[in-house]
């Protein structure tokens, strides 16, 4: 297109017969301007194939009101929850959020923050894959002054912050409801010890049962995948032996379901005779005909809470670096799987 | 950083002992380079804060090697997996996927669009919102020569591709299978009927009813949403009249499941009294106790498909326009709230 043709927001605004700068703020989604007006605006824009120099109006402003998300599994619903608070909070301050899934590889990851910074994002929010050891890769956002907030899964990097719940609590009060439900011999499905979450969920589990003067039985601690098979299969080994558990704490949800249906397969009544808890809430502990109990991480205020720690950086001064951890209380949901009603 | 020292690949391989061009294939996910090799360029370049000229390379070769995908939602099983199955097909060909949820708005879809096409992404693939009625936005896409793939939502627009399910074999497969188990009385929850697959359902439920001479009931086509409250509530409806159904077949899993957890209250046996199928298979059904017949959208497929028909277009011709339509077909599974074992 010839530049004497080029549609500028002054003809925008005489077509609609409304002010240029009620156009320049609903195409810059302010909160101010109404939902029917920015789609009129909007829709118009397109029509006659308006162009705004975003690199131009990026270079003046400074931002892009682009965010990126790097999550393990967008198919997890603690993460997709996550992404949702995220977006809540954002959105009325016109951010838009761009998601990339690491599938738990560390290699993603490095690719992923390369091109998230190449398309110039204003912010990146994290949780790191099962594989990430390294933190180069984090460091660089650094260099780049680019804010980055971990959630969830972080690592400790000078200089950035995070959002992550008190897994050492939601352990211990998972583990404590089972005491109080008359268990003794609690096994624990733990995930992978390396994950500071699953270690903090495992140290709240054996502080417990200290506190309640029961000593962990060792063999009962067990690293089990966050898979129904793998639940399933941890029930096996636990009942191929003399001594068996009376509860189940799991890490995992998926892990806590396996182990349902592979005791009822053998014909063990639960609640009666074991109890079992997961964490995480999935929307599925709840449908279930046998309800499970679970730790529920609070994720849309999770991500809401790391949207609000990235505003501020942003709103903040360029040279003032921000490092804010903020700790979540987890919640315990009682449900059939583990209520004796005592 | 001054231009002296500025890190290049030859700085690379120097350190790491290996070609150039070995570097700059392992940079660029050549999938002739072993993944160890790979991860030991990337940690180098990370750490000596190697810098890819992106745009230059972009220029270079026209690509980015980034592909955006805009979907209404991240947490239905259903469009994770098209996303996986995307994943899976390009990665290997070293592009990256971005994901962007509409949240069926239409307005985010032209933010979204917008956003991609100026982060110069190699190609977008999207499934439309519920809202979406105009195509300008996407035309838009057309006219910047970005090839756009459909998934699942489409609109008929001159040029483009997708990739579908058909619908219609899904909705009669459904619905002949309840008739083969004996129900006469079949009803049908179908989405919003203004969209295709819905609307595609359906037809194809009337089509078998009428296959089979039975005059299908018009009170017993209800339009319910893809909620669990939706599906009770329609129920309630249902069952608050003289003539009730024996069997239901609902476009929805969540719906299926809502209208199954009501009978349960009413005492209604499933499936000896009224059978129940769901559609999309998504990963509950198959965990509950009372595991719930669906219909299988092969979703890794679509992916995977609609990935073929991109790859194809970005290796074809610049100015060859490629309207490819594939239609996939659908699978049902039989599980126990609809099978008698007749």
């Amino acid at each position: 297109m010839a530049e004497k043709d080029k549609v500028t927001i002054y003809d925008i605004s005489k077509k609609l017969n409304i002010s240029a700068a009620t156009v320049s703020r609903a195409l810059n989604n302010n909160p101010k301007i109404s939902q029917k007006t920015k789609e009129l605006v909007m829709k118009t824009a397109a029509k006659m194939n308006y162009k705004q120099n975003k690199l131009a109006q990026a270079l003046k402003s400074g931002k892009t009101h682009n965010v990126g998300v790097i999550v393990p599994y967008i198919n997890r619903n603690f993460f997709s929850s996550v992404i949702r608070g995220i977006e809540e909070e954002l959105s009325p301050h016109g951010y838009h959020v761009i998601i990339c899934q690491s599938h738990e590889d560390v290699n993603n990851e490095i690719k992923q923050i390369d091109t998230l910074l190449n398309t110039q994002i204003d912010g990146i929010f994290m949780s790191v894959a099962k594989t990430t050891q390294d933190t180069d890769h984090i460091e660089k956002v650094l260099k780049e002054n680019t804010p980055l907030v971990f959630f969830d899964r972080k690592k400790d990097v000078t200089g950035l912050s995070s959002v992550t719940i008190d897994d050492f609590r939601g352990g211990y009060l998972a583990t404590e409801h089972l005491i109080k439900q008359g268990c003794k011999k609690i096994a624990h499905f733990s995930g992978d010890l390396n994950l500071e979450i699953y270690k903090n969920r495992h140290e709240g589990y054996i502080a417990a049962m200290k506190d309640y003067g029961i000593e962990p039985i060792k063999e009962f601690s067990l690293q089990v995948n966050s898979k129904l098979e793998s639940g399933a299969s941890a029930i096996q080994d636990l009942w191929s032996e003399d001594e068996k558990p009376d509860a189940i704490f799991s890490a995992s949800d998926y892990a806590a379901l396996g182990a349902i249906q592979e005791l009822k397969k053998m014909g063990v009544k639960i609640p009666e005779e074991v109890c079992v808890v997961g964490f995480s809430n999935e929307p599925f502990t709840k449908y279930m005909e046998l309800p499970i109990t679970s730790v529920d991480q609070t994720p849309v205020e999770m991500g809401r809470n790391a949207a609000k720690v990235f505003l501020e950086q942003i709103e903040g001064s360029k040279t003032l670096t921000i490092e804010k951890k903020v700790v979540l209380a987890p919640e315990l949901y009682i449900r059939d799987s583990s209520n004796r009603n005592l």
